[in-house]
């Protein structure tokens, strides 16, 4: 009884709030000191508004033990897709502009890809003559670059380049390039007893060296695209190597983007997540399979509308297009969250 | 230079352990008042000698801050195979006694399973029959019993199995075949800041239903085997499912044996573990690759010693084979530990 008559007090003021962003103007809401905005504190970098107030709802419904919907700690997996999602995605994927430095830094040794597409266009930094090639062009660069070598010294590469990497407009470091608000929403869940995972179309080997540095999530807690990787203890004639090792192969071992997710987060965790953060319809599947489970779900989708801050695209984009999402989010009772609008600061 | 002190102070009775568990025959060796066993308190099912020793004195250099074998703790990574290493495999996989027992409650639905391999023999528990099957024949059991349906049943079956299923000759129930001395090495090297996972030949899926409670292990720490799975958001003729799920298909999508057990590692991890601990040669290649890192390594071999109160077997055994292990042990620096000899407790 007294746990549950402190809980009533203290959601007073997120009802007020719910109540007050329907009316009010983002740039008003945090100002209006007859409704002291509570949430500020643990989500600086979010305005006042419906995403903000149904996110930390959801937070505070399923932690809160007096709460109906309250979901014990072993339940409590929240996934979110990186490119997009985590961090920018434009004009690029941050793991494309990996692959082109890294075959321009290996040019040297390979003459004949300057008349060899796609080699020809990376090197020359051609971004449509690199797309014209298509995703079998694609997949060529991602394999000259990412495969053929021992996976520490991959590691040690990607650990390189982000270093410096920088991005081609918005005068930051790649490594800057993440969401301040996403940053703090996964503190918080992670204060909150929840398990946060990473489930990205990207790379997992690539995004891991960063991940626990750029967001705290532990490379276990990484879920991606996989290539091909065979252990290797000894030479091809039978010799056994200086050190027994993990080669990346050309081939793809998995593809963990659309329909993959799903399967992809069950491989790492054996149950359906009960909050999953995506931006592009690569992530429908993720969300609809999170949110049709049994018990309080929560499908949120980053809605990319800051054209001065960031970027904006959604429908028909080349890279996080956005259709099926904007389609049914409603529908399906998916927040739908407007950069623009709704975060105060987009970058650290 | 105080923590220096206060470490070499602590190591005193390690080193006294270490030079009278050379001399002294097991059973003396606790009861000498001279050299209190300071070693009982974290691993009080182990007898003290040099298997105990070797590991804890690893334990202790690779936490000690002092230490020029210290490991920050996101290098801690602990890998222990299940089958043989964890629990017991005798005389037959745990999880082989789940196909059977699950093809058992299917046969009513399957009359031609009467007369039909594999499922004649397992039906009717003639384990030499099912044997004569040979690999294919196994494949078929473990097809019919774990495919074909929704992981989430799949999850709930494994669970509602585990409940009673009793071992054949143990008199306990499977869940109960863990071994002691194991489970209080997780607890410490978890108290000392390492990530303990699994890594089994068996299925992850079947697994990870259990290893939170049996060992403390969550889902996404445990490495095994996978079956083939899809995610299903619709019916074959396009028209939506009830809810989107991901089913268990008739295919193998990986098997983490032998040289699968580094590949499925670094996939969870991106990284090599410093401690690798099993017991038979489907975990060679896992010790190989843990210990020739460099670094502090260890690698740790459970040898089967001790048919009175469990299993005796090695070398040639059909389950648990245990040939170039014991061969390359010495040479490698590999811990043998002899259960016998070496545990005072098999099971809790």
């Amino acid at each position: 009884m007294n746990r549950r008559s402190t809980r009533s007090l203290a959601a007073t003021p997120l009802l007020v709030a719910l109540a007050v962003g329907c009316d009010a103007p983002p740039s008003d809401r945090a100002a209006t000191a007859a409704t002291p905005d509570t949430h500020a504190a643990v989500l600086p970098s979010w305005r006042p508004g419906p995403a903000r107030d149904a996110i930390l709802a959801f937070v505070d419904r399923t932690t809160d033990p007096a709460s109906s919907d309250f979901v014990p700690r072993q339940g409590r997996l929240a996934v979110f897709d990186n490119d997009g999602t985590l961090w920018c995605e434009k004009p690029a994927y941050i793991q494309l502009a990996f692959a082109i430095d890294r075959v321009r830094s290996m040019a040297a040794d390979h003459p004949e890809w300057r008349t060899q597409e796609p080699f020809r266009s990376a090197i020359e930094g051609d971004i449509a003559g690199l797309a014209a090639q298509g995703e079998r062009g694609l997949l060529e660069l991602l394999m000259a670059s990412h495969a053929d070598m021992d996976s520490e010294a991959f590691a040690t590469a990607v650990e390189a380049w982000a270093k410096d990497a920088t991005h081609p407009s918005l005068g930051r470091r790649y490594v800057e390039c993440v969401y301040a608000p996403m940053i703090e929403l996964l503190d918080l869940l992670r204060d909150r007893g929840f398990t946060v995972a990473i489930c990205s179309g990207g790379g997992a080997d690539f995004l891991r060296v960063l991940a626990e540095d750029l967001y705290g999530v532990p490379p276990e807690l990484v879920i991606g695209s996989r290539i091909e990787l065979a252990y290797v203890a000894a030479a091809d004639d039978g010799a056994a190597v200086e050190a027994p090792r993990i080669e990346r192969r050309r081939g793809i071992g998995f593809i963990n983007d659309r329909a993959g997710k799903p399967v992809g987060i069950f491989e790492r965790f054996g149950r359906r997540p009960i909050l999953a953060v995506g931006n592009s319809d690569g992530d429908f599947e993720m969300l609809e399979w999170t949110t049709s489970g049994k018990g309080p779900r929560l499908g949120v989708l980053v809605h990319h509308t800051d054209g001065e801050r960031e970027f904006a695209y959604d429908r028909g984009s080349s890279v996080g297009r956005l259709d099926r999402g904007l389609d049914e989010a409603d529908a399906r009772g998916w927040i739908v969250v407007d950069m623009a609008d709704g975060w105060s600061q987009v970058f650290p």
